[in-house]
């Protein structure tokens, strides 16, 4: 493959392509229709602005009979991919020199929904204009165009209705929840769940999922700086299906307990499992609101705090505690991943799941690495509202 | 059943007893056949040496048809029983005034073992002379007679070779550690686990089933204050079958992940399930040495700290945390539990499973209430070598 990738910046002059002048974007009616390529790459671990840079580089239209040439339609910003390039994620793409970069280097992103722009002659699975989501963690996204196997794509069956975001969002934050609220314990119709980070991805998302499967939810946001505020966010998951949506300090208040018990009919409904992204104490305190035998399920550590986990509750009150990660499921469940895939995308087509609200960032052919790395700064520091997604327009 | 129980220290007048007079001290061939008994009972929650007391009573030979008597061989004091007494356990005996204590009262201990003395006309199971132990917890088992449904125990089909402290300390210790390396993971010959406690009494249970069964183990103990002493303890549990022992100082040392790993091959044999009676620090270096998707059991809490989880160890390790209770369980698997313990003590009479280590303390029919007390005191206090078994002799 690294035959075929050639590379156009910054490069030892061994590099310096010879066979693909990048006077004009594509040659893709020309004769040697190399396709011109961008991609936000790293060659070390450190923070996004001072590790990442935008390459260039082309593509041979010469594509192996096993592989496909896609073309970037949205690809998320999540907190893992910042984790990744900061080389404190445990998942670590390989660094290699297939795009030819000045050092081994790596794409950085792992979700995203790509258009299939041409097969090699051995693929029967995908055709041109299909659209395609990653098989796998670490596949790098964030790129215009990627050569790709394919056993590392899963095919989007029917695409009407849907829009690439939604393609593009959907296998880590609604999957996320939708294995907490289904692997780990049975759950049946009337049963309750907890979580914490309720406005979040993976929150708006169980909320939903629940209502849709007949559960019942105690949503925990954190308290805003204003009643009104907390109000409207409150209201906001309520819509989305939420039973009850509680701040962090009523949670933790002495008469919660009750609270409960009014809830679940005096503990006859049972709060078989709680979702946790925070840590701490407040997850403490959640804790205390599973029933007997229930589970918390880890699957974030906003707080940075690690859990307390007084002996009680695991001997006396049998809580178990599992983790979930994403990336781990999907790499062992790729056919599940298909079809819960499939799943979530009829319900958002028929309209009865909605996407998290996103911040929509423009990568055209012309936007620049500054603007770029800003735009994945801003995940870093959390100041957006919602997910910045990166959006390919003129690539 | 109240009708049938009589007693003879200080009760109010009304419970006087006026057909079970007690000067001698049976009437097995008198008329009236009245069994005189003993039981260290309380009325309130607090520390046992002002709680309990000797409570004599006298149980009428009129059994009724489903009823059995039973005469007291061995019962020992396990810490649950001390905290029961205190009120610091989750499972509370009922106060009845079956016994007619001037209070409402419950008989302390949980586990032990009994011999058939009488069994009403309706019982086909067991019969005079059979032993018996305990179905559930709260029995109440520190007591020279008790009258008991024939549901409430569990025959031991063959007693021939067992001793009654065999017997009478089988069913909380040697099952916790049983169902811990039977029911949480699926553990196959080659494959390790790691216990803190080691030396305790589910800990050389752990060592022993451990190594019939196939598995390594790592087995943590406290630091002794000389060498010679941590040799010792090393060397007893390496005769009891541990693969390895080692120290609290040796588990948190830099160099023991190293030697993990040389143990298990670089980790291509895995480290699946850790037990834990400990908590704190010490069990945060143990949960290191576990594999990924291995499992931490916790079934005490010797150093009264909490278990920290860091997020990491859930999310991207799989780590699984569960917690043990004897108690529950064997309140949900009868069938089960006698099954286990007939294949325990199947063992223990071929000499291929030995008993914990154990402090004969001897109640006989003159044994004072005084003498019964600082036993149990004993217990709490942890200045015993061995666990503290309850030997009944003449009474």
């Amino acid at each position: 493959m690294q035959r075929r990738l050639r590379t156009s910046t910054a490069l030892p002059s061994a590099w310096v392509p010879t066979f693909a002048p990048l006077t004009c974007r594509r040659w893709k009616s020309g004769p040697y229709g190399y396709t011109q390529a961008k991609a936000l790459v790293y060659s070390k671990y450190g923070e996004p602005s001072d590790v990442l840079s935008l390459h260039n580089h082309s593509i041979s239209p010469s594509l192996p009979s096993s592989s496909l040439l896609l073309r970037a339609l949205a690809a998320p910003i999540n907190p893992a991919d910042i984790n990744q390039i900061q080389g404190v994620y445990p998942s670590r793409p390989p660094f290699t020199s297939l795009l030819g970069t000045a050092s081994p280097s790596a794409v950085a992103g792992n979700e995203g929904c790509f258009e299939v722009q041409a097969v090699g002659s051995g693929i029967k699975s995908v055709s041109k204009g299909d659209w395609v989501i990653m098989a796998s963690t670490s596949f790098g996204t964030w790129r215009t165009h990627a050569l790709a196997d394919e056993s590392a794509v899963l095919k989007i069956e029917n695409k009407d209705g849907l829009t690439p975001i939604q393609v593009g969002t959907v296998s880590v934050n609604p999957c996320t929840a939708y294995r907490m609220l289904k692997d780990f314990e049975t759950l049946e119709e009337g049963d309750w769940f907890i979580q914490n980070g309720a406005n979040s991805g993976v929150g708006r998302a169980a909320i939903q999922l629940g209502n849709l499967w007949g559960l019942n939810s105690i949503n925990v946001i954190r308290d805003r700086p204003d009643a009104e505020a907390t109000q409207a966010m409150k209201d906001e998951l309520l819509s989305l299906g939420a039973t009850h949506v509680v701040t962090e300090s009523e949670l933790v208040s002495n008469s919660f307990s009750g609270q409960i018990g009014e809830w679940t009919s005096g503990g006859s409904k049972k709060v078989k499992i709680g979702l946790n992204c925070v840590g701490g104490k407040a997850t403490s305190a959640l804790i205390k609101c599973l029933s007997t035998s229930g589970h918390l399920v880890t699957y974030g550590a906003m707080s940075k705090q690690p859990l307390m986990l007084p002996a009680g509750a695991l001997i006396f009150k049998d809580i178990k505690f599992s983790g979930f990660w994403v990336s781990r499921w999907s790499d062992n469940n790729v056919a599940e991943k298909k079809r819960m895939v499939e799943e979530l995308l009829d319900l958002t087509r028929k309209g009865r799941f909605k996407d998290a609200p996103v911040q929509q960032l423009k990568w055209d052919w012309g936007t620049e690495e500054g603007v770029l790395k800003e735009a994945v700064q801003g995940t870093l520091e959390g100041f957006r509202a919602g997910k910045g997604v990166l959006v390919f327009g003129d690539t």
